[in-house]
């Protein structure tokens, strides 16, 4: 590990959260780190989730504080802590009242997914067999979320609905968490045409580090995924690239099955105990970061290119995103 | 009807809102309006209630503003319009959850009884054959709401209770609508020495405009109520009282029976219906402002004294009370 530099960010992370994550975070000189807080709740156990972290942020206060404007990122540099941005997965949490994406945004959430795998009451996500593309509630939703200031995330959107979403957000959005479909096949992965389009908008593309999403698995190489990103910085323009681990730390093999499935089928009855994958060996936790920015260097990324995906790119995104459109967002 | 002065505030109201409600406010020269979210609703149902205010704030911008800060107090001044101030005549929203107290802060609450009529899980109400005073829990919301700057309201609190929450309370509190008990007899109101020990900690008493707590009910005159104000200035001292109207504007009489009796009895299935009282004549809406503002004068308020009462203490109260106390509040 090289010597920690400020000002990285993490665009997605969903561990089990305990003093030891933040502690790596601040070793790994993460400034901001966007966390999951829900992917099958309804509103209900999505607010459990939010006092969870609230009480987190009153017991880990030299470590951690929230991450909801360009202020909160700022003061997070200049105190040495690593800012939280609170995320939705999924929609989920809104149920079907459009006044709970303010509500959920009064209670520090600033990033939500329109879909999450299933189709969803906005749209529809990558799994299923037909993608219709957004609904009428999906553009009041886009319309909300750009009015109060909540990025919106299309990591696990159908192509069709995130080209849509893409075209009716009147601000930048963001897939926080994937890779080209060019370097690993799969609708899970990004079409580079839909890179383009997100890219054409100002759209941030995070790119992940979650085996699955790797060409070679938990085997993929650090220089593998460099290249990559150099390849993917071709295509997005490098100002448009950051990193979005999707690093599930700590966490238990048995929450893997509630990511996938939640409350929605009875599959766990009848399949094989599921179990996350090795991480690679370059990126354990938060402090992978240090390799990632010697690996971007050796692909060929500037000293400034590499700072700008490992956290200059989040941290200019997210500072115009958290602005609401009446305070004069872009 | 004299001319609408500005600056005056209720310390409270639960009225069946629309924009009349509203207009008439402006027409009274209420700056503030201290208004019921919930009684018997759970945390769910009471962010129903919360959506609607934010629908309400969006629909009549020209005429209301959340009322959450000093700040927000003094621009309602400044733009002509009211304040509303969120309130909880029950801390059923708060389930027993501690971490739902800072999430409703957040939502916009500033104002929360710790108990309604019946025991809580915080303390006792007026109407139990016993009163065994604060509870654990109540101890623990009490500080949390002194630290967060939400403020206290003990008018449906038994006496026990409520000398034990003035005394744990680190911040000064509120009986935001109730009338001496040495004027009209009940436990609903409030004793001398309860009265006395209120002040003392520098805490406000509302006087409520609702037949049930008037002397001679619907019948009381203005110039009864206003010789009662002034008895009770004698003993709280005149920068400690306000007005509290408990007005039920508009409302069907069926919300009677949820206010007494929620979802706790069937008590309805064995009684007559209930009925709202009719109003005295000199206070049917929030224009009998003007009414009170005369009355105070014929019964030997200075004209700076009745301004007290009518606005300037409950401006001074909930400014210094919506302060944080890690931001210094009092």
């Amino acid at each position: 590990m090289t010597t920690p530099r400020a000002g990285w960010v993490d665009g997605l992370q969903f561990c089990n959260w305990s003093r030891t994550t933040f502690e790596q975070m601040r070793e790994a000189g993460l400034s901001a780190v966007h966390v999951t807080v829900a992917y099958h709740e309804a509103f209900r156990p999505t607010v459990d989730r939010i006092v969870a972290w609230n009480w987190r942020f009153r017991e880990h206060a030299d470590l951690i504080l929230p991450g909801r404007s360009a202020a909160d990122l700022m003061r997070a540099l200049s105190s040495n802590r690593t800012a939280i941005i609170l995320g939705l997965q999924n929609p989920l949490p809104i149920e079907d009242d459009l006044g709970l994406v303010a509500v959920l945004h009064e209670l520090g959430i600033r990033v939500m997914q329109l879909t999450y795998n299933n189709q969803s009451l906005l749209g529809c996500g990558w799994q299923e067999a037909e993608d219709s593309g957004l609904t009428r509630m999906g553009r009041e939703v886009i319309r909300e979320m750009n009015r109060l200031g909540m990025v919106i995330d299309l990591s696990h959107a159908g192509e069709r609905t995130a080209r849509e979403a893409i075209a009716a957000s009147a601000r930048p959005v963001a897939i926080t968490h994937a890779t080209p479909a060019s370097w690993r096949e799969g609708k899970r992965q990004v079409s580079e045409a839909l890179m383009r389009a997100l890219a054409e908008r100002g759209g941030m593309l995070g790119l992940s580090l979650y085996p699955h999403h790797l060409r070679d698995g938990s085997a993929t190489t650090l220089a593998a995924f460099c290249e990559m990103a150099a390849r993917a910085a071709e295509i997005v323009g490098v100002q448009r690239l950051g990193i979005g681990s999707d690093l599930c730390q700590d966490q238990p093999d048995e929450i893997l099955a509630w990511m996938r499935e939640g409350k929605w089928t009875r599959a766990a009855a009848s399949r094989p105990p599921l179990a996350f994958p090795p991480q690679p060996e370059w990126f354990q936790d938060s402090r992978g970061f240090a390799n990632l920015a010697e690996g971007l260097r050796a692909a060929g990324f500037s000293v400034a290119d590499a700072e700008q995906v490992l956290g200059t790119n989040w941290q200019r995104f997210f500072r115009a995103a958290f602005r609401p459109a009446f305070e004069g967002g872009e």
